[in-house]
């Protein structure tokens, strides 16, 4: 029988990074590809404790299905969360617990998009959004960034000639691929860009609570006086990415709607998973663990960074970020990324070609790093072997 | 600001279901509404302990991101399961683990649905499969069905006269809302009428394993020899629903290009999750758990099929289902359930107007009546009541 799958299964495609990341997974590999936490940080005997109690106290409740719009003691900790630290002003009811952050990311083209809308993203972008939202038919323009973020004359000038702007996506902090992250100045003006053009901003914000120096900015939202800004969370860096929990925030009438769309979806996400959490976040200290796994990315940051600077070859420069878990390197025009990381991988040595991160592609010098998996010693030794080879490129 | 949703959204209603299962939460309500499992027969000390030794034994890998095709012990385990009952062949790479078999659902219109594409189905259908499918545009054809199945006469007119079919979806075991079981010719007709018109079949089996009397019979998919059957299971039936945990299996080429798809929608499941099943499924009898939950949901669909022979007037017939959690109720023409219900609940008895199962409407003298979430004291009382209101309208 020959399949008839839909018109969007012409134009998604299998993600570069899952390719890679099913080769990175050999031991020998010294792997800066994927977006893994470190594993040894996870606090697994807190983990077994809450476990314990959750099913001990509610067993047959943790167990059941539950409400689509989430277990509302954690979302009451997580808009009290927002509050304090991004200078939102949420209630509990202004937010959704999603299949991880990427599932808000999904539901958002749902509840948005419809084909050939626009979405405005930085250039380069997370790559997972692009796939998300490319599966509702949209088309992604790419506003030029700097270090502070969009530069606002591009966006003002992209803004005025495109129709069909619904949504303009962006990570404020120590955004992947790149690590940089939005200025304050930024932040204002790009709300009210959106503001006058009448037009959505999805703030996606996984790396926030993971900033080695400098001081933490008020988000985006925080600026929005008119219901335009989507926030997006997730504890899968804070936390464990195993649980598939983050959430969804922003003004309620479009909160329901993202409610009535995930009913269709997938019901509600697990129960027992975010009472665990909740019980973790009333039973512990999150912000002593979070300092944990800061301390330990920043260290790795250093090495990566330092040895970069003393390993890669003149003509090659990169970013060095105030926290997250990625650096961006840029090669000298005419190198292809994706031809250095075959002859990487013979070392036993992977990261992620560039190329991917921009959603219409032409730009093939230059790749990412993830600090945030490797022990210190094969961070040296990784950066040493892949400026050995960058060496032989440039 | 005014938002400007996806079209979709003008289509996409809340579900009755959900708004009358707010209601029927309250304490002091019968509900026969939801389709919600028995909590009291959740293994909750069996998971305490898997719980305790998958964290144990894989804490940090338990707790990591994973693949999206998912865990593959339990893929292993489940295609064996699917094998042995169902008479099926699959390799544990034909399957992929969904959040719920809701969201294969949901995967599935993005992976085969164009707007305007048709899906047809038994009239009436499971509502939450209407919501999901319906996001991605398509149109409903109702196929008729009597107590074996769709009639094949019907459909074979159908798919003759309407173009654009890509799907006919459809549920063997217990259905839901009827409570109805295909009879082994229609599920072989089926099969040799989807092949003749290239289109392909979801088989939705969620209460397979429920029955309680008769014989098993093969799936839809033993018949199948081009690859034109998708079967769907789930773990919420038979063990836990607040897990979020079930499959879809089928040619591995459609497969594929489920794990692309879902890749962009939400990376991947728990993966603490899937361990935890698969362990219990290592470590404890689920056949036992199984016929435990068979033998509790056999006494309440007695007393339930019972009492309402005796309660309910003239002129009102119901299905008796051989397992499964539903029966369907058929009123009077004229008698309309959503008025019955309104009365209903000013009893404290709640369930489900039937309207809501067929997607393009007009049908609104049935009910569901759900028997698996009440006590045996309770469905008495509670049908009892209804028999009574019942008897104002008809």
């Amino acid at each position: 029988m020959e399949f008839k799958f839909a018109k969007r299964m012409n134009y998604l495609k299998a993600s570069d990074i899952r390719e890679i990341l099913k080769v990175s997974e050999r031991p020998e590999m010294i792997s800066f590809a994927g977006g893994l936490p470190a594993p040894e940080l996870f606090p697994v005997e807190e983990i077994k404790e809450v476990s314990r109690i959750v099913l001990e106290e509610e067993g047959a409740k943790a167990l059941q299905y539950a409400t689509t719009e989430g277990y509302a003691p954690l979302r009451r900790w997580i808009s009290n969360r927002m509050n304090t630290r991004l200078g939102t002003n949420f209630n509990y009811e202004d937010l959704l617990i999603t299949h991880g952050s990427q599932q808000a990311l999904d539901l958002s083209g749902k509840v948005f998009l419809d084909e050939e809308d626009v979405v405005l993203c930085e250039s380069p972008t997370y790559l997972a959004a692009i796939s998300a939202l490319r599966a509702y038919g949209c088309e992604f323009v790419e506003v030029p960034t700097d270090n502070d973020g969009m530069i606002m004359e591009e966006l003002e000038r992209i803004l005025e000639n495109t129709s069909k702007v619904k949504i303009i996506y962006m990570i404020p902090d120590f955004q992947n691929p790149t690590g940089r992250s939005w200025s304050l100045e930024r932040r204002e003006q790009l709300v009210k860009a959106a503001n006058k053009h009448q037009v959505m901003i999805i703030e996606d914000n996984p790396y926030g609570e993971l900033r080695f120096e400098g001081r933490d900015l008020p988000s985006v939202k925080s600026f929005d006086q008119i219901g335009c800004v989507l926030c997006l969370g997730t504890f899968s860096k804070t936390f464990c990415p195993g649980y598939r929990i983050g959430w969804i925030a922003g003004d309620k009438r479009i909160i329901d709607k993202y409610v009535l769309v995930k009913q269709g979806t997938d019901l509600q996400c697990n129960t027992l998973a975010q009472m665990e959490i909740a019980k973790y976040l009333e039973l512990y200290d999150i912000d002593e663990h979070i300092a944990k796994i800061r301390e330990v990315y920043r260290r790795r940051r250093d090495l990566t960074v330092q040895t970069m600077g003393e390993e890669f070859p003149e003509g090659v420069t990169f970013t060095r970020p105030q926290g997250g878990l990625f650096a961006w390197v840029e090669l000298p025009v005419g190198v292809n990324a994706r031809e250095v990381l075959v002859e990487s991988l013979k070392m036993n040595v992977a990261f992620v070609p560039g190329g991917s991160f921009f959603p219409n592609g032409g730009k093939e010098n230059n790749f990412r790093i993830n600090f945030s998996n490797m022990s210190e010693e094969r961070i040296i030794k990784g950066i040493r072997l892949l400026g050995g080879i960058l060496r032989q490129f440039v």
